[in-house]
């Protein structure tokens, strides 16, 4: 066994022809993927660094258009608020990123086209999927049609749930969400004010409510079913109140972390990592 | 005594946090810049990586733009072929850069405007200074009125050496050079075809002649004084046929790589790298 501590201190050496990526956020300062992705790339051997960026909103399109000219340059990473905006600049997007109207992660094509990804729906599945809850014929409700809500809507209904109820304050957003998944995945999803939670198989939490300590609650857990799996998308802190309450109540739950975990994985396969042809 | 070595191989853990640098070339493969910066962050314990970046002229104004728009990127390295367009991208640049129509350094100052200087010359002196051969009051031939040459041009010249004389097959190129150099100190430099070479003090080679083993020599050092030192600007291979001739003839000479271990004290400055409040 290798012990694995030295690469996580230790990216590749930079040099001259070290190929570079760039993750892009504003703020930037708590991005997670350079402290994931640069002991990978030490670990499978190859030359290439994980760059933060930071960039707000009005300079977006210029920092990405620079970094699209550098030859160098294999892969781009975008995290909040630039996921639409990417998806905008994208010269192709997979159906999942068209469908929610977001971008997470962009690669060079052999040809120079720079094609558009979301893993954010797909990571959030597989951890699903891993922890026992396959999403496949059940009933779902998600909370929040932001953009890792929009992501997570897309990926759960490409899995097979069989209905997904939407559920956000803003309407319009809510709309238009429900309008683009209709398109792909016609009569599955809808946008409801009061979904009907003791019918659900599994909740999602996909607002931002439990980040601070005083939110409130993002659903009513005394409605769901006893068997009815909690999910929370935050990250910070791993506990919310909705995943301590619904634990206290014997509900199974699923952590946030999971969703970026299962992300590395999808992004190694992304940027062909383990192609010794590439990237 | 603290070893060293263990920065050479462990740049600083790339965080969210960490702020950038660039090197930009076409190619830039070659580039010495992220070997030598890289190690100097680690060691004063600034958490900054310098990254090389390959752009093409045609997508050099592009880059350069997208850099200056993130907001975690502090300084720019130009090299060859991009020094002439980034004087021109620059919002400020020194004299001496401005004298040698090349940057080959750009920091952001704290209104935001980016700097251009250009450290080419000024380390090609200090290498000649350090090593006794001191440019004030000297006759200088120097060859070649490219990048390299127009930037030690001009850092001879501030240095206070009597009378400079260059030569370039590009007369054009040549004329453009001596006019700009004229600005900053009327009378003192000259082009010719055929300078005056036994009345020289010290020839400097600055054409890319010598960098392959059939080039022709630079100058003819027959013509030379017995005490006239011979600088070379190329720095591989560190022993041109220049040097090893002149050495033969006995001749003082100055190796190529005496600009560049110069020039990482001098960036050292320009990037305030040692000011605990910058960069």
């Amino acid at each position: 066994m290798e012990p694995e501590a030295p690469y996580v201190s230790a990216p590749t050496q930079i040099s001259g022809r070290t190929r570079l990526y760039a993750v892009l956020g504003d703020p930037v300062e708590q991005v997670r993927a350079p402290s994931l992705l640069n002991p990978l790339f030490a670990r499978l051997g190859i030359d290439a660094v994980l760059i933060p960026v930071h960039v707000e909103p009005d300079g977006f399109a210029e920092v990405f258009r620079g970094l699209t000219r550098m030859k160098n340059l294999d892969g781009i990473l975008v995290t909040i608020p630039h996921k639409a905006a990417a998806l905008r600049l994208a010269d192709e997007v997979s159906p999942a990123a068209a469908a929610a109207g977001a971008v997470n992660a962009l690669r060079r094509e052999p040809d120079g086209r720079w094609r558009g990804e979301n893993f954010d729906g797909v990571g959030f599945v597989r951890g699903l999927t891993e922890a026992g809850h396959r999403p496949e014929g059940k009933r779902i409700v998600l909370m929040g049609a932001g953009g890792a809500g929009s992501a997570i809507a897309a990926a759960l209904l490409a899995a097979g749930s069989a209905q997904l109820t939407l559920c956000d304050p803003d309407t319009a957003r809510l709309g238009a969400l429900v309008a683009r998944l209709d398109e792909h995945w016609p009569g599955r999803a809808r946008g409801e004010a009061a979904p009907a939670f003791e019918l659900a198989d599994i909740v999602v939490n996909a607002t931002p409510l439990g980040m601070r300590a005083d939110d409130p609650q993002p659903l009513p857990l005394r409605a769901l079913a006893p068997l009815c799996v909690v999910a929370d998308v935050i990250m910070k802190p791993r506990d919310t109140a909705l995943l301590k309450a619904a634990t206290a109540l014997g509900h199974p739950i699923l952590h946030g972390a999971h969703m970026l975990d299962h992300q590395i994985d999808l992004y190694r396969g992304f940027f062909r990592l383990d192609d010794p042809t590439g990237p």
